[in-house]
């Protein structure tokens, strides 16, 4: 099969073609033919070496992928060959199949193109888990999702917006402010234009926000202390701008704040399958009806995989960048 | 009646005796004459100016007292005059009377001195809504607790212990480290001689600690999250090193931790309620038994409150810090 790989640690160009052996699905497993694949932040960690795939992973890139069931291990309950579906991997998305976890795998919502539906896992297996599960979003709640335009970002605008939260957006540009709006967002802040934390005030009458999702960290942790409510929970899924930062615990103490965060690839098989049956259950049927929908950005060819790296890299993208697998 | 003022800000010596009109209580409120009252930390940041009571708050120091029922407000339904009582106040302790709302008093457990009794209700009513309602302490888990002498360590040891949790200590001297290994802790460590996130590492065979209670702060909050287990707890309820800290974001989201907080003299009329009676169904019982009681350090008379003040400063205490108020 071909598939995309790290030739070695560096630039977008170090991403080569190459002919690999198609795996095989082991016992509760099953093979994807791949149609289409998700590029994802991690990703461009993972090819610069700075993110190494954990222990027993493929050492491809690539953590989410639609295509039909190839092949069933032994015990797949669920799946049969032929069955269309979009799934989380562990890595080896860059390629024409992949082995999954069964559990790890969701039907694809009726009317969705392979790569609509590839560019589904990742984004709302972490906004789910982190929004809802961790952050504890409630409707009637305000939302502050830093990085509106991103995958993430418009993944979390649409689904805060349909259980009925406010959302309060950051973005860079006049035209990814206008995305976020347009995707539901109540309000959104172009951070290199105005301070986010005096415009979540303004939004919010002075409370602050109940819930904030941020992959920037650096000095945005002690900001989003001050642009919290009392009682506001702080869900830290990436640092962009720097783990390592300084904050003000008084202020977290004083209005009660609860700062907690969490990565997903590391999850056990068990737990990917309980996000995923929670997504199947409260996420697919709003899927179904279109009231929620992944935004694509650019869709490349699998073996210009690099092309789509740099366009990540370039941070001028709305949306998903996708691969198409053919 | 008899109170100890703060003069103006400034060292124990401006504490001063005072003559006060008796206050009334409001409706839901019962006038208590104070046979016994607690001295905390907060205390001393408010007669050095740097902790100002909340509005509406009496400006005399004392967070919690011990006394029998004076009189009562309209509307009051559990007590009558001569009840004996210990209660959370807000401020104004330092009194022959107070008065609290009748839901902030608990009964005196049977056999308790009114000293004992005063020294229950601000470390009590702390413990057990950050380390078990907060931080959700469960049996099994394993506690660390730092300043494990203090009045709020001698009660967050005794508590998690009793309810079944494995308790690491930290504390400043080998005679204070005796007293949290007497009181239930399982392991002891003098922070002066040994590092706390190594000996933690040692005391779980390398899992962390599920929950930590925290009131230093500063550098202490990054080796929290060193010393922490994946999932933990991290409990900040002062920030005696310093409340502006740098800390690693990344092992927050690695480990999935929960770092939150809180404030108690802050807190609405029934949330204080609410924790009264969570700690009547839970801990009263374990009070009356003798399961958990207060170490009790030294007690002052009343017009003598600024040695006790002294003696906390200075730091050798063991236990609670109490004024007898006859």
């Amino acid at each position: 099969m071909t598939v995309v790989a790290i030739s070695k640690p560096g630039g977008p160009r170090v991403l080569k073609p190459e002919q690999r052996d198609v795996p095989r699905p082991g016992e509760g497993e099953i093979l994807i033919r791949v149609r289409a694949a998700g590029v994802n932040r991690p990703d461009v960690q993972q090819r610069k070496g700075l993110y190494p795939p954990p222990p027993g992973a493929s050492d491809l890139p690539g953590l989410e992928v639609a295509g039909e069931v190839a092949a069933i291990g032994a015990g797949v309950k669920r799946w049969n060959g032929g069955d269309q579906v979009c799934a989380l991997t562990a890595g080896g998305g860059y390629a024409e199949y992949v082995v999954v976890h069964e559990s790890h795998a969701l039907p694809m919502p009726a009317g969705f193109t392979f790569t609509e539906a590839a560019a589904l896992p990742e984004n709302y297996f972490t906004v789910w888990h982190n929004v809802f599960e961790r952050g504890g979003l409630k409707a009637g709640e305000t939302l502050l999702v830093h990085g509106g335009s991103s995958g993430i970002g418009t993944t979390a605008i649409q689904l805060a917006s349909a259980f009925g939260a406010r959302v309060i957006a950051t973005a860079g540009s006049p035209d990814k402010c206008a995305a976020c709006l347009k995707l539901g967002a109540d309000r959104a802040v172009n951070y290199k234009e105005e301070d986010f934390v005096a415009a979540v005030k303004d939004a919010t009458a002075g409370d602050g926000a109940n819930v904030i999702l941020d992959m920037v960290g650096g000095d945005y942790v002690v900001r989003n202390y001050r642009a919290a409510a009392v009682e506001g929970r702080i869900v830290q899924i990436a640092t962009q701008m720097g783990a390592v930062a300084s904050t003000d615990f008084a202020k977290l103490m004083v209005k009660r704040l609860t700062h907690t965060g969490s990565t997903l690839r590391p999850r056990s098989v068990a737990v990917k399958g309980e996000i995923a049956a929670a997504l199947e259950a409260n996420v697919w049927p709003l899927l179904a009806t279109r009231r929620v929908a992944p935004v694509l950005d650019m869709i490349y060819p699998l073996t210009e995989a690099w092309r789509a790296h740099e366009r990540m890299e370039e941070g001028d993208h709305i949306g998903k960048i996708m691969l198409d697998v053919g």
